[in-house]
């Protein structure tokens, strides 16, 4: 049965890496000793040990350890193997390059839906949709596909933030981005807010942290505030 | 000799579409009667017939005609016959996506490069640099490749915007993001605000508007404020 955490960002204001998470990931991993790490996506450019050094530091805090999945030679194996697996944040479009580069797409959604715990924040979440396709990252580089994961049946913006009707800035908003997604696709689309997260257990989606609702895009509808995924 | 307009974005706040540029505009086509729009980018989910009448309602006012591309058998022919070229704001991806779609790059370039005026605001200025990695839009189609025009040996960041440091949210501030593709690419990176535009007359390129900086970003060197490309 899977059991996933897709959370918005790795981080809410004013506290560190994980922090605001940690209380629900010691009981998600209870039953685990060591993380697969995926730092592919490499915030802020961070090099791979770099990363995991944070994930490192962040997870001793509730006695886990993490492996980063950069370390092994063969990452499917690694994959096959783990206890557990969490996909940082950072860049989509690199994250999703190297999850083909290392031919390990495939592998990674069969253990997921075979029961790997799995731990997802911003890209990580991303990937967790049908498509890439609605991240808010910069195409810094170009992927073989935008199709992703697929654990749940609709994409993921992460990061959601609601228009700001004070700004005087005319670049598109949040909104206007995934209506225009919208109209070339039908995959509907999740706006989770920072600071919420998604608890899927098999086929149950529910909806966790300091958010009540998340913003949910219909092709052809009105966004929707939601609290439920039913 | 190549003329160009590569505008951050096609309206200022307050003001009608294309209303600040309208003056230069005037001088730019004054030997121009009809402009060959290209409404590919489908600002807003707008229909092509939809934004091409946007784009004809404001040339009116400098009394110039303005045609669609999509209403050409041949779009390749309509651009080797235009007297002046517009490539409208919206979508990035969806923009390259129309112009490999429809087989134009490669002709878009000669001509423009060969002379015709060429006027880009937003999404239609992203595509004048080397690639379109730099643009803010979502990936909400999947184009044949990133590459772009080249008219200019750097890319373009337009509505470019200075990180906001009261800002609370933790999603990537526009510097962090091209500094992330400055990990992967070597290609210099113009923050171009918006109200600023580039006139770019055979190899001179100079920055018009109201700002009279950019923001400069080089692959391993922080970035920096100029007022010129030289």
């Amino acid at each position: 049965m899977k059991k996933i955490i897709i959370a918005s960002s790795s981080s809410v204001y004013g506290s560190g890496y994980l922090e605001y998470l940690l209380p629900t990931l010691k009981s998600f991993f209870k039953e685990v000793n060591t993380i697969l790490f995926v730092p592919y996506a490499r915030a802020s450019g961070k090099t791979y040990d770099e990363y995991t050094n944070l994930a490192k530091e962040a997870f001793s805090k509730i006695n886990k350890n993490v492996e980063g999945i950069h370390l092994f030679k063969k990452p499917k194996e690694a994959i096959k193997n783990a206890e557990a697996i969490f996909v940082g944040g950072g860049n989509t479009f690199e994250l999703v390059n190297q999850l083909y580069i290392n031919d390990v797409v495939t592998c990674l959604k069969e253990v997921v839906e075979n029961g790997t715990p799995y731990l997802g924040t911003s890209a990580g979440s991303n990937i967790c949709g049908v498509t890439m396709m609605n991240t808010n990252d910069m195409p810094i580089v170009y992927p073989p596909s935008f199709k992703t994961l697929q654990f749940i049946p609709f994409n993921i913006n992460a990061h959601y933030l609601d228009a700001d009707v004070s700004s005087k800035h005319m670049g598109e908003t949040r909104e206007t981005r995934i209506k225009e997604f919208h109209v070339f696709n039908d995959t509907p689309v999740m706006g989770l807010r920072e600071g919420s997260w998604l608890e899927v257990n098999g086929d149950k989606i529910e909806l966790k942290g300091n958010n009540n609702t998340f913003c949910w895009f219909e092709k052809g509808k009105e966004p929707i505030e939601k609290s439920s995924c039913r």
